[in-house]
Order: C-alpha cells, then sequence, then structure tokens
C-alpha cells in the first residue's frame, strides 16, 4: 500500500480548481495587500472582515478584466450571433468563491489567504447575496449565463438592478416578516457603472399620426444606467456581461412640470422615477398587476432593445451602406424568460416600423425570427394579463401595435378557421372578459418562432392542453427544454468532496487505459508547465476533470454502481456534509442536533401554495415508516427544518 | 544678458508645483494605466474622457493614502487636542487639482499626462463640483479644512453627504430653472464609504423618567453611514479627514409599523428616511423652518457626537478606568459654523447627562468650554428661530434640556439684574411672540465659551448691537475672525500666473543676500535629491516659495510697489487671464468679446438680495464715468456679465 498523500499534494494533484503556483500565490497576495491599502484605505491593524473579503474580491476581479476585455474585442471582430437573454430575475447568490473556480484560482487563493493568516470562509461569508430572483425562474437566467459563458458563446443577459433584491426572511413569534435586502449597502465589487452608455426609456405620452408614420410624443423619460457584471466560463477564458439597467431620473425631472416653484420637493420627487429599479417583486407564480411592475418590465425592455440595435448597427459586418436589417435575426437571438420581458416584442416593432421606417411585414418576419419564449408556469393566477387601460396610458403606442398584430393573427386563424368564432375569442390577444386584458402569453406565442416548456411533462401540457390552439397552427414551434443547473455551482462550489471524489473516479477508470499510453500524466504536466501570471490554465483539463463542462461524462460511473469502495467513499462525503451542516447549526444557532439522523430540509418563504403543511405530514408518515418497518429502537433520528432564513 | 529658460527649465525651477522627476512621471503613466485597465476596464479604444479623468483621479487618490493612513495614527499615538468643524455646508468644489497641487504632483501629472497624449483640461474638466454649499459660508468651511490640514491641526470637518448638491442654474427664457446636481452620478473616487463606522440617529418618541434619570424612548432611527474624503495639506505630508453623513433606512425600517402588509410600499418609503441626505437646502442668509431641515440639522449633530465621544473613549490617554470626561475640554473643541448644528449642545448635554451619568453642572460645564459660535449673518430672516412644537415632536429629550439650560440662564440673569423683566425676555432662548420658538443663536451664545463674527465690523455689530446684552455679561467671549480664503485653491489654482509671478519675485529679492551665501540653491538641490517614490517633497519649500503656507511674505512685494517691470508683469499676467476668459467664451457660448475690456462679472443666483439691478445700474454709471471723465474715443470698452451657470 502506498503512502497517503497529504491534502496538500492532494490538491496539487487535482487542477479542477487551479492550480498552486508559488509565483501565483505570491502575486495574490501582493493583490491582496495592494488593495487593502489602495482600495479599502486600511492596514492590518484597523482592517475588518469586510475589508479583507472586499480586498480579495478586487483582486479575483484583476484576474478577470484582462479575459473580460478581450473577450468582448473577440466578440467585436468575429461578429457571431448574439444570444440576449432578457429576465426580470437574475438570481445570481454570491460570486466570489465561483469566479475563483471558474478561472482557476480556488486553490491558489485558499493558499494565499492562508499565508496571509486569514480565514477563507470567514471572508466568503461577508460576500452579501445578489437576490435578485424568486426562485427557479432567476436562478435558471443565472445558470444559463454560466453554462454560456462555458460554451463560449456570445451571450448577454439583460435585466434590473434592483437596489432591494428578494427580502431577507425572519421568523418573529412565529410569523414570517419579510426584511428590506439592502444588499448593495457594502459595496459591490463585481459590478462596474458605465454611466456612458445611459439610454432614455420613455413612458406615457400620446401618439401623433404624422405623414411619416406614428409618433410617440409628450412622454416622461426615465434614464437606464447600466452596470455591468463578468461572467467568466469555466476555465476557457471567456467572460461574458451581465448588463442590469438602474433607473436614474434626468438632472430636468420635474422642474418643469407639477412641482414648479417646491425646487425640494422636485428634487425629493425623482424617487418616483428612480422607484422603478428599487425592489424585487416578491411574486412567485402570481400575478399582481401593478403599475410599477409594468413600468419595470418596459424598462428593462426599451433600454435592452436600444442596446442591442446599437450593437447591430456598430458590428463589424452589418454597417452596410444603406443600413440592412435582413440579417438582423442570424445575428440576434432574443430570449424571453417567460412574459415578463414580452413588451419587447411589441417595442421591437415600434423600433423598425416607427424609428426604421420598416414596412409592417418586413418587421414582423424578422421580429419572429428574432424572439423565442420560455413558458414557465400553466398556473391561471401566475399569468399575465394587463389591462389594456394600464397600457393605454402607460404605454400608447405598444397597445396600438399589439391591437394590430392581433388584427392580422385573427384575420390568419379566421382564414384557416372560417366561422370558429370560438376559436377566435380563445386564441385572441386581447381577453375581453370583466375588463379588456391583454394575455402576453399569446403575446410571446404569437411574436416568437419557438416557444419551450422546462420539463417535458410541463411542454407537452403547453403543447397539448393549454396552448393547443396554436400548437395545431404551428406545431415546430413548441418544444422542450427541461431546466438545468451548472454543475460548477451546484457541485464543484457546493460539494466539493462529492465534485473531487467524482473527478478522482473518472481519472481513475481512464487511467487503467490511458496510463499505458502514458497521457495522463503527460496532459497534467503539460498544463503546469504552460501557467504564467495572465493565464492560469489551459482551455483543456486534466483528464477526469473535464466532466465539470461536459456531465455525460458522469455515465462512467455506471460501472461504479455496485463497487463497494465507492459506495463507502459516497457515504463519507455525505456524512462529512451533514457533519458539517451540524456544526453550522450549533454554531449559529446553538442547536445539537445528531448528524447521523435522516435530514429533511425545506428552506422556502411560508406560503400555501409550497405547503409547508403538507411536508410536515410527510414527515410524520417517514418517522412512522421508519419505526414500525424497520422496528428499530431507539428509530432513525429524523432531523427536520421547515424553515430557516434564506440568507 | 543670460539666455532665456526654456518653459521645461522654468518649470523645473519651481517646486511650488511639486518636482517633475523621470521616475515620478514614469510611476504616474504606469498607475494611470494600470487604473484604466483594472479599475474602469477600458482600453485606450473605447476610454471616453471620463474614463481618463477617473484613472488619473485613481492616480492621484494613491498617492494619498500612505500619507492619510499615517496621519490618522500618527493623531492616535500622540492624542492631541482634535478639533472638530461642524458644518451644515461644504462648498469643496473640484478636487483633483488641488490634490495635486498640494501634495506636490502637478507638474509631474501634467508631464505624465502630456507624454500620454492627453489634454489635462479637458481630464480636470470632466470632474463634478461638489457643490455642498450656497455660498460663503459652506466655502469657509471648506478653506478652513485645507488650512487646517495645512498646519498640521488634528482637524475633522463633519457634515452631510447630500445626493444633490447646490442646484444647476439654467437661464430659459430669461427665467432662472433650477436643476438637480447629480453630482454622484459618475462616481466620487474621492470619498470612501466607511459602513463599518454606520451609526444610529433616533427620532420623534417620548421621554421616560425613570429612576436613573431621562430615558428617550420609543424612537424611529435612521442610520448614518459615514464617507471619509482626504484633505491634504499643502506639502506637509498631512492628510485629515472631512466625514460626510448619508441616511440609511434600517432593514426593518417600515416593516412593523403603518405599512404592514404592504411591503412593496414599505420598501419603497425608505425613501422618507434616506430623504434625509438627500438635498441641500438652497438657502442663503434664509430661514425657512422646514422639518426636514431640522431633521439634516440634529442629524449631522446626532452622528458627529457619537464619533467625538467614541474617538475620546478609545484615544490612548484618555482610557483612564473610571473613565472620566474631566480632560474632554483639553481634548475636544467642537467649532458650529453657524446655528445649523447648534443641537449639538443639547445634544451633548444629553449624552453627558441620560448616558454617562454626570451631575449637570458638571455637564454644563464640560460643555460650554467644548463649544465655540461662529456667526454669519444678523438679517432677522436667517436667524434660526425652530418652534416649540416641531422640537416636541421630533426631539423631545432635547426641548426639555433646552428649558432646563434657558431656566439657568435666566436664573442667572436675574441674580445679576433683579427685576428687569426685559431683559430676561430679550435673553431668552424661548421667544414667545407669535407660537413659542426657540432662538438658536442664543441657545448657541450660552453653550459656547467663545462666540465670533467673520468680519470686523460684523464682530462688532454682534458685540455692541445684536448680542449687547450677552456681551454686557460677558464681554471676553465674543470676538472677530475675519474670514478668509486658502491661497492653494484661490491663488496656485485659479491664478497660476499670477503665483508664480510672486515666488518669482521673492526668491529673487531674496536671492540677493541669500546668493552671498550660496543657500538658496543648496536648499533646492537637497529637496530634489531627497526625492523618491512615497516621498515627492520635504516639509520645507524653496525659499521664495513658502508663501503659500504664510500671506505674510507678501510684504516683501511692497519694495516692489513702484518697480515698472514688475507692474508690467502683473499687468501681463492680467491680460492673459483675460484672454483666456475671452477664448472660453468663445468657445462654449461662440461670444465674441474684446480682451482689452474693463469686466464685471457677477456669477451668482438670481435673487432680490444679490441685488443684480443694482449692479446694473453701477455698470452704467461707470460707463459714464468712464465716457465722459476721460474723453476717449472710442471709450474703453466694458465688458460685463450679470449672470451665468454657476456650473
Amino acid at each position: 500500500m502506498a503512502t497517503p498523500l497529504t491534502d496538500q499534494e492532494k490538491r496539487k494533484q487535482i487542477s479542477i480548481r487551479g492550480i498552486v503556483g508559488v509565483e501565483n500565490v505570491a502575486e495574490l497576495k501582493k493583490g491582496f495587500n495592494r488593495h487593502l491599502h489602495f482600495t479599502l484605505v486600511k492596514d492590518r491593524n484597523v482592517a475588518t472582515p469586510l475589508d479583507y473579503y472586499h480586498a480579495l474580491a478586487h483582486t479575483v476581479r484583476d484576474h478577470l478584466v484582462g479575459r473580460w476585455i478581450r473577450t468582448q474585442q473577440f466578440y467585436y471582430e468575429k461578429d457571431p450571433k448574439r444570444v440576449y437573454y432578457l429576465s426580470l430575475e437574475f438570481y445570481m447568490g454570491r460570486t466570489l468563491q465561483n469566479t475563483m473556480i471558474n478561472i482557476g484560482l480556488q486553490n491558489a487563493c485558499d493558499e494565499a489567504i492562508y499565508q496571509l493568516g486569514l480565514d477563507m470562509e470567514d471572508l466568503e461569508d461577508m460576500e452579501e447575496d445578489a437576490g435578485l430572483g424568486n426562485g427557479g425562474l432567476g436562478r435558471l437566467a443565472a445558470c444559463f449565463l454560466d453554462s454560456m459563458a462555458t460554451l463560449g458563446l456570445a451571450a448577454y443577459g439583460y435585466g434590473i438592478r434592483y437596489e432591494y433584491g428578494i427580502f431577507n426572511q425572519k421568523i418573529i413569534d412565529g410569523w414570517q416578516v419579510e426584511e428590506a435586502d439592502d444588499w448593495l449597502r457594502y459595496g459591490n465589487p463585481w459590478e462596474k457603472s458605465r454611466p456612458e452608455y445611459m439610454l432614455p426609456v420613455h413612458f406615457y405620452g400620446r401618439v401623433e399620426e404624422t405623414e411619416e408614420g406614428s409618433k410617440w410624443v409628450d412622454t416622461q423619460v426615465v434614464l437606464a444606467m447600466p452596470y455591468d457584471t463578468p461572467i467568466p466560463g469555466y476555465m476557457n477564458n471567456t467572460v461574458n456581461t451581465m448588463r442590469l439597467w438602474s433607473a436614474r431620473a434626468p438632472n430636468d425631472f420635474n422642474l418643469r412640470d407639477f412641482n414648479v416653484g417646491d425646487y425640494i420637493q422636485a428634487v425629493l420627487d425623482r424617487n418616483l422615477a428612480e422607484n422603478i429599479s428599487r425592489v424585487l417583486y416578491p411574486n412567485d407564480n402570481f400575478f399582481e398587476g401593478k403599475e410599477l411592475r409594468l413600468k419595470q418590465e418596459y424598462f428593462v425592455v426599451a433600454a435592452t432593445l436600444q442596446d442591442v440595435i446599437r450593437r447591430f448597427k456598430t458590428s463589424k459586418k452589418s454597417t452596410s451602406v444603406p443600413l440592412s436589417f435582413d440579417s438582423f435575426p442570424e445575428k440576434v437571438a432574443i430570449q424571453l424568460n417567460d412574459t415578463h420581458p414580452a413588451m419587447a416584442i411589441p417595442e421591437l416593432m415600434r423600433i423598425f416600423v416607427d424609428i426604421e421606417k420598416l414596412d409592417w411585414a418586413t418587421a414582423w418576419d424578422l421580429t419572429r425570427r428574432t424572439f423565442a419564449y420560455t413558458n414557465h408556469t400553466v398556473l391561471p393566477e401566475a399569468l399575465e394579463r394587463w389591462p389594456v387601460h394600464l397600457l393605454e396610458k402607460l404605454l400608447p403606442r405598444h397597445l396600438q401595435i399589439i391591437y394590430q398584430i392581433n388584427q392580422i393573427h385573427l384575420d390568419h386563424i379566421a382564414s384557416l378557421f372560417p366561422g370558429d368564432m370560438d376559436r377566435l375569442r380563445r386564441m385572441s390577444l386581447i381577453e375581453e372578459e370583466g375588463g379588456k386584458r391583454v394575455n402576453m402569453a399569446h403575446l410571446c406565442i404569437v411574436g416568437s418562432h419557438a416557444v419551450n416548456g422546462v420539463a417535458k411533462i410541463h411542454s407537452n401540457i403547453i403543447k397539448n392542453e393549454v396552448f393547443q390552439d396554436f400548437s395545431e397552427m404551428d406545431e415546430d414551434k413548441f418544444q422542450n427544454k427541461t431546466n438545468g443547473i451548472t454543475p460548477r455551482r451546484w457541485l464543484l462550489l457546493c460539494n466539493p468532496g462529492l465534485a473531487d471524489l467524482i473527478a478522482e473516479m473518472i481519472r481513475n477508470k481512464k487511467s487503467i487505459f490511458s496510463n499505458k499510453k502514458g497521457k495522463g500524466k503527460s496532459v497534467f504536466m503539460r498544463i503546469l508547465s504552460t501557467v504564467n501570471k495572465y493565464s492560469y490554465y489551459k482551455t483543456d483539463l486534466v483528464i477526469g476533470e473535464d466532466y465539470v463542462k461536459d456531465l455525460m461524462q458522469l455515465q462512467k460511473l455506471n460501472d461504479l454502481v455496485d463497487d463497494n469502495a465507492f459506495i463507502r467513499d459516497i457515504a463519507k462525503v455525505k456524512q462529512d456534509n451533514k457533519r458539517k451542516f451540524a456544526q453550522y447549526l450549533e454554531k449559529k444557532y446553538q442547536l445539537n442536533i445528531n448528524p447521523a439522523s435522516m435530514f429533511d430540509v425545506q428552506v422556502k418563504r411560508i406560503h400555501e401554495y409550497k405547503r409547508q403543511l403538507l411536508n410536515c405530514l410527510h414527515i410524520i408518515t417517514m418517522y412512522n415508516r421508519v419505526a414500525t418497518a424497520n422496528h428499530l429502537s431507539p428509530p432513525i433520528p429524523i432531523f427536520c427544518i421547515l424553515n430557516t432564513c434564506t440568507h
């Protein structure tokens, strides 16, 4: 039996989290100390854990900058098709550890922080969650950004920089109390404001019919200030951009309107405009229909489409004279994450028809070829149905365009199904019952070339039940894309023990073959030898570790399904995690639990549809089953958490 | 006749703006490029003038950091008496050029920016004014900060970080329109937030009488977040701190109060708390009496005094056990810039009596020995007289304390002037006519050991007319401190030609004597030889240039008052400045003016008491006098600007 490896040796063998070179570590320590001094204006005598977190975050950020600039330059040179992911939510969580992992700096940073006499977990704990989402829909957006960057796609996330994210859940006297999530209070080292790309967004006003067409005039303007966050791919030198918009009042806001003569009140009223990006609506699968929410939806749409059009116009290969939008759908894909950004469809039509002076048919063809729509729910109470009178007031030109889209849409149905009035009623973008409303899902389906559900059963329901009328007309439009999660965050970061075990298993399996050719080692050594301070890694990973980018490789573990050693190792990883969690509970809540228990943890907002009560019944059932079926005495303890703070 | 010096040679002779060493310039260029890349995430292809400004500002700021940290450590070690300058206004203006001058980096930065192919004036133009003041009162505060740092005093400026400073003046159709001054929009590289020193400020509530004394309870809390700005002294390695407070709502703000059940509205209502530091009241010599203004005044006072007490308690020499406040007035001086921070007097009493449990007489003695008060105006409409009912609602405990101060005060007067009821009425802190009001000037006089006016005639009026009753009782308390301005900003920065000419003149005069001993050169060379990258200068300036720190040396110019060459040089400087101004007007407003004109420029808000109309009459009079008295044909042209944008 060989001598077991030390932890240090083990870590050095696994490049999954980057390679610890002496030079890297020295460079990181130097960067850390420089930022502590120059950026945070502190010395070690008075620095707080928050200062140390910021010093490390800035040091890690520095390693993104060159890659970020070069990636964007590369896209400009190559002019590939761009993917724009529009979403009212990006549930990003924390960024530091994820960034260190994705650019292969985790091990080197661990070592640097250790040498500095600090504790990495303490530092990581100082980071606020970027909780800009309610749950699955927002996290899906965040996972897609990670995956698109890892795939090297020219992708952009576009959303809102909410000043307050999802509420902090407090349980006080047995009741849930929602506390404001002031996540930006201590500064966000991962964003860069881009005031030079600020754009105007219009609201209200009226439509003027002129000889040159319709004009939206007498509007109120709110400015959209972009904040860019780098999105690094895993070990591929790609850094994409998530651009979130923040609402700013223009400097002359209100001064010539209703607050003439009351200067102070006029300045305070700037909040009315800036409230647009103030707070995430904590509505999960529920449509509330508030005007401020509609403003948010149009705000992100209007700012983003201006950016998209600007980038299309200035892209190298599109700058033909005269400018042509013929290639627009070949260069631009816009994915709508649920109907929240649905106003992008009439907005793009408005830009094409009113501003770029395309004829309606051309504009509509380009628009439909540009958009795709992801449906997230079929719950009726969650479907967005905006009252016509609200749209008429806030976005009068868009309402006209929606009517026109609907007219052509209904004419088409009528030609296919003459006399089927009920079908017209069912398929109309405008619902008439109980006050006129625009059915945003219908708008999205009509305005997109692809519609997907997020699970096989869900996509089937959409296709065959909820939107059956639409799939009858255009079957190929309806697809399924089962939601996934990024293995970088949800395996490497969240479950390091399991991630390392899998890497080891796959590598060992492989090495049975490859070692004969001496390949495994040579790839590894080649990587080590090419390390320099600007490029910590090559695109290729050590054999066995590339499952992190290609989960199909997990199939290789099938052979081990009955391997006792493997099963024991897996169980050990799980037991370790339970022990750590028990330690955390003891430290944080002075709760003493048995780590040998079965764990059943539900951390969620308290809400009927989350069915916390049903889970209580389930736990009792489980307990009875374990206790009675196994006749164990004492029975296996079950430890349950039905709620705790989500942050 | 000697060969005239080249510009480069001339610049090298004048260390007044720092010395251009090759190493300095290379270091600055390196810093600039590093910040452009890492801080601004830009390359030269896409960088804007704003990016260049920020890159330079960060580079210059880096040179302050070491000095700033060391200065504060030095104060901690030496524990000198601290001066706290409390002011609702700090009219700082721009910081970049002033900083370069004060730390002797101007010449080196000029050279670095030139070598980078950029224009220094373009960059400087990108900086927003920190317009946190109305006029003289606020600029006095800013000048004092510069002077105290230059004198090496352990001084602190304390005020409010208004999100919107003094309005931008627009003239539209002949009318003044006040536009919001969104000076923080593009980021402020000169401030560092200090969330770790955030402090609570209480409002409203009620007073509970307990056995341990009075308690202020059931209050509403607003948090005060400090932002620190470095204040470099001129060429002395001292960097003091201006700490401005920003209002933040606590995370549970409103959630348990009136907005229970409306989460979104509760989050939006955080603005109500945060409005405290939103906007500077543009009231110049006018008391408006708004509740929000009273909140501002108490906000800065409450946060600052907590900071003062904390610093006193943790200072090395004050940490006796048991803690004693006996030395408080020897260690702490608080200067009140007008009555705006007058609530500091009852607040310090509240801390001493209610929290620190000192007896009233001791507390009052310490308080009076701590405070001094600067009066700025005797205009009745400008004097702060807060209604008692407003104080009762917002600061009930402070009102009680003011009443108690007044009672003792009136008892004292009554003992000195028995039966003089009219004197009691005149001197009371509480005015009874037309609703009870607190006369804040009286509160300041009674609570301070020194009261000053800001000009000889003004101080005389205070002493002998407005506050005669008070000076009769305590004559020595009344002093004069004529307002001054810092020659660093208002001569070196604003009028570089004149500043350099004066330096040259004083040096030449001096060298008549000193050259005989060969001293002038040796001092200069000694400075040059001690330059290294962390210390660009010694405290001593080249002979002739130290007038910048000691204006009495200007007396040396008396001998030159009839020197024709000197008079010609002065006239040339003036003519150059007029020519530059004419060029500016042509470039910015397409105005063509004759630089040989007499210039009469009044740049101010438009307001009756600024008497713009009177100035019109004055100009006409001047014109007539010039035209008729000199019989010139054509007469000397007079160029007048009666207003333009102040920003």
